[in-house]
């Protein structure tokens, strides 16, 4: 055995002993899974990967994700052997105070990615190494998987689309334990299978000992000269190995060990590795693989970014959906970080306007939304700036992975087009109802709505300066006339009185396309010398308290809201909510049952949300 | 050409004129799509599938679901060529009057599953095909999946689960005809591609050109043989077979064609299918394969469902998760028709307890939220009562699974446990803080939240009853005490008011483990000779308006609603929403920031949502 191979060996002996003792302390965590990886852990991080461990944020050092999250004991391990984390450190893990969280999260400046739901990691290191491809950084991109994870559709589509984009530089390895929480896995121990699936799907597989050190080395040799195709290491591992209580046992996932089970436990590997317990430090000097190019300080920096100034026609129509497109291709040319994403409606969404102009900087995710979004945060955490698009009833189908974007505060552009019932014919499954409360319960989230083309262009600049969190742009399939002056601005939190007098009598918030239906409303109860006066909502979160409350007091203290939306969570429980203790009486139109297919007027007017409903509840107050 | 042959062709040609016509008639709709899937429909309904065409609920027929949903007007032209629907019928597509929607929903009654987002249909085909299994009954499920929408993850979900339970009963259709609506697919026209992925995940493959006739009743009749894994046929065809001007070109996706192209199609079609247009119906008598046990009429029927009184001991401390499990055991026991899917959590959501009791109607579904949920429409479909269960937090990756139930008014029974920050040390990746939002936002959902074993055990029992739409129970990690007695009765829409005096300044509003908090809160505040009434809102959705309003006034028209959730959507929102025009004045506690690793209790005092927190908050009005 080589000094290198015993090295690796006592630094795999030491992470087990930090994946014992760190749950132990904590009286919570996942033990087991820890044990069945580190041997794989050593290898990454004391001999495969090339990074400079004292500048973490250096653009070429290569990257690590834990997409099995529960095994964070290992990857502060891991640091811990690198020497960023002290003996104390590593006994804060899990404690309120501590950055060790629970599952990684972005508190701790060496997480690359915030994992804990399973499934998300394979699809941000996707983005990573698209990244490094865009970027033409030498950079690889490590994820570890856990055997139950592949159960995930998540992780086939990112296995899809890096096999697609040719993706050599993106090198999976998956802990197979053969254990699940409760169950083994539905491959158990047949490595093979993995192996035919994913070669199957395009990828190049090893099949290894993962508890074989030099076999270890030997495959991650081989994995960075493949070419043209993304790798897997398929790793054939035991959960808990090391200690015999543990071992290859059911009934001890996400169990830590008592006290004197923990101090048995050491004891076990103790004698299970022997020479790796006795290892000295000065027996092997290491030296990180520091990238040639790191050597250099790298800064990245982003500064305001300013769009010229649109040049819409007033009354022109123009369907939101298609302004956020042009707007994205001005952006780019403004920002060379954009990049834009879209499931396989890029024609539909107008994302395809940037693809046309930009066509290096966009990225077709086909029809794959949680890998997309996944992927958007493997950009920004690299640096670029996603936009993602697609319909906004098919942002539901990544909510997991925007919460967890959240989670890992990753700052995502997310636009979702054809919302509401306003679309027509295609019917309820194609209609975004719910995506203004799925994006509202994010936090730091900010949420925009935008009824004409000259407001979409200017928050789409919004967006791009948004850096607190996730912002959402939710647009419109038909075309609406052009409202605002092209040098009017729309700053986040902020919203647009567009008609008042002083003798309105009631105050309606519409917002997109239920603007104009708002407007239409004006217009008739005006003829009938009702006056109304007319917000535009178009920035639904954060909402501009301070103006609707003093347009609303100045109508009477009234409001309707209008909104294409079901109510819960919509524009109606926002302003609400909002405005709960002051004296001002709301009522809301929204899309109380479930909608059918039809025409967008008729559709409008079967759920109550048109100018005829406006009408005929401002006459039910006045 | 065997005149069945011939007879198949003529219907392939009849649908292939309904595909141009109908979408034609409404100015929507995708007719490319229909084109390319002609032969294989008239193959399915006109030679492979057995069932009664008149008797459509038989449950001894076999399935079909149409996953690439927006091929309505061949799957609508399917049946109006069976008979079912008339030429009128035809021609009312996508109209507001009309039950043949945009994509189908369950208002056709032929409709087997509401499609249109995609990927979920082969997760339905899943819980069908283990109904059927269950059930000892003979149908095949088949389900006609679009080449793109294999890029989506649950289809992969979908595809290892059904391999884990050989369901040799479920035969999947793969209409191969490359192009997607603005892109090739990723495997284009290489069907060995996908020959090989399903084959590794251990299907059985068969490749086919959908466009022979012949060749499809060969390939259909050797699908049924197959024994102990699912079948998958893929399909060569061309996008917009059989019109010229369609052809497999790009740009026709999802586009109807107008008069003059419709007529100029039409004329194609006949000349490119001579025979089949000239075939005559009286050339071949078709006689529908009904399935023996048809042929007596079968009635479907579920009465009220009485569960013993529960026997929990006043102030035992027990899980409401927990209660969950023992309670869905008992309902097991009385009623048959319960089945629990559990995505890899048995053992934390507690669905383990009805496990032990009812193995064979326990279905392990792995880590895959999103089929999870697909299966339990299938067998919501075929009679079942699904009980679905996973972490709270994780029901948001299979939200748009569960949008998709709405829309096909599904009556799916959602468990999500691990809710909120009261997890404890897990870290924010774990929690669900977007629930009651999501929920919330569905049509005709019920959200329950109860804070002990008692409601739980109740609540249980109304979700079995609850036939309106989906229902979902939020359930808590730690252990909390029985706080109701067994007798106690809990029905949906109603609310619990658990401490009132002729003093009360203000009304406290919490649920599951903020109750009592608010109980702690009342006790503290009594010390100061501060009274304040309490109420448990375990029905988050419907709301107690009536009681909450009563309580409130009588409370110095003064609430504060306590939640472990994020603040928009929840119970805060709703509450202020449902007391909008009220004079009473509401405060609410939320988790308002991303929480952290923390434990239990020092998380709910840093989100201010603690009793030391609600006694301040009503300091401050008071």
């Amino acid at each position: 055995m080589t000094k290198k191979i015993a090295f690796l060996k006592h630094k795999a002996y030491n992470m087990r002993r930090w994946s014992v003792i760190a749950p132990a302390q904590a009286g919570s965590g996942h033990t087991t899974t820890c044990l069945s990886a580190a041997d794989i852990m050593s290898v990454l991080f004391f001999y495969a990967m090339h990074y400079d461990p004292k500048n973490y944020e250096c653009p070429d050092n290569d990257r690590f994700i834990l997409s099995k999250g529960h095994a964070s004991p290992l990857l502060y391990a891991a640091w811990a052997e690198v020497g960023v984390l002290s003996d104390e450190d590593m006994l804060t893990y899990r404690r309120i105070d501590s950055v060790l969280e629970g599952h990684p999260t972005l508190r701790f400046a060496y997480t690359e990615a915030a994992t804990g739901a399973l499934g998300v990691g394979l699809s941000i290191g996707v983005g990573q190494a698209l990244c490094a491809k865009l970027d033409n950084r030498d950079f690889y991109t490590y994820v570890m998987l856990g055997d139950g994870e592949t159960s995930e559709g998540a992780i086939w589509e990112a296995v899809q689309l890096a096999a697609h984009y040719k993706l050599d530089n993106l090198i999976a390895v998956i802990d197979c334990n053969r254990l699940g929480q409760t169950a083994q896995t539905m491959f158990g121990h047949a490595l093979k299978r993995y192996e035919e699936v994913f070669s199957a799907f395009g990828w190049e597989t090893f099949i290894v000992d993962g508890h074989d050190i030099q076999e270890l080395t030997d495959v991650f040799d081989k994995a960075r000269k493949v070419k043209n195709r993304p790798v897997v290491v398929i790793a054939k591992t035991i959960k808990g190995y090391g200690v015999e209580l543990l071992a290859d046992k059911q009934g001890f996932h996400g169990k830590a060990l008592k006290k004197e089970q923990a101090e048995q436990a050491l004891a076990n590997l103790e004698k299970k590795f022997p020479q790796a317990a006795a290892f000295k430090a000065d027996e092997y000097s290491w030296e990180p693989q520091v990238p040639e190019k790191c050597k250099a300080p790298v800064v990245i920096k982003r500064s305001l970014i300013r769009m010229p100034k649109p040049a819409y026609v007033s009354k022109e129509k123009i369907p939101t959906r298609k302004a956020f497109g042009q707007a994205l291709s001005v952006l780019g040319d403004e920002c060379n970080a954009v990049v834009s994403l879209d499931a396989e409606v890029k024609n539909s969404t107008f994302a395809e306007i940037f693809e046309a102009q930009h066509p290096d900087r966009f990225f077709q995710c086909f029809i794959a939304e949680q890998n997309m979004v996944g992927m958007g945060i493997g950009f920004d955490r690299r640096g670029r700036m996603p936009f993602i698009s697609t319909f906004s009833a098919f942002m539901s189908r990544a909510h997991d992975h925007i919460r967890m974007a959240a989670v890992g505060q990753a700052k995502l552009r997310l636009i979702g087009s054809h919302a509401g019932v306003s679309i027509g014919q295609d019917g309820p499954s194609q209609m975004g109802l719910e995506d203004i409360a799925m994006m509202r319960c994010l936090p730091e989230s900010v949420v925009l709505y935008p009824c004409d083309a000259v407001s979409t262009y200017k928050l789409v600049e919004q967006m791009a300066n948004y850096e607190g969190g996730i912002s959402y742009m939710r647009t419109t399939r038909m075309a609406t006339p052009v409202m605002y002056d092209n040098a009017e601005s729309f700053p986040i939190g902020g919203c647009k009185v567009v008609r008042q007098s002083n003798k309105d009598k009631v105050c309606i918030i519409g917002a997109g396309v239920t603007l104009f239906e708002a407007l239409k409303a004006h217009e008739l109860l005006g003829q009938q010398n009702i006056q109304v006066s007319v917000i535009d909502l178009y920035s639904v979160k954060p909402l501009d308290v301070a103006t609707v409350t003093a347009i609303a007091n100045a109508s009477g203290n009234n409001i309707i809201t209008v909104e294409d939306h079901y109510p819960e969570g919509g524009i109606g429980e926002a302003v609400a909510s909002a405005l709960r203790n002051s004296n001002i009486k709301i009522e809301s139109l929204a899309v109380k049952r479930l909608p059918r297919s039809g025409k967008p007027e008729e559709l409008m007017a079967l759920a109550n949300i048109d100018a005829d409903a406006i009408v005929k509840k401002v006459k039910a107050i006045v």
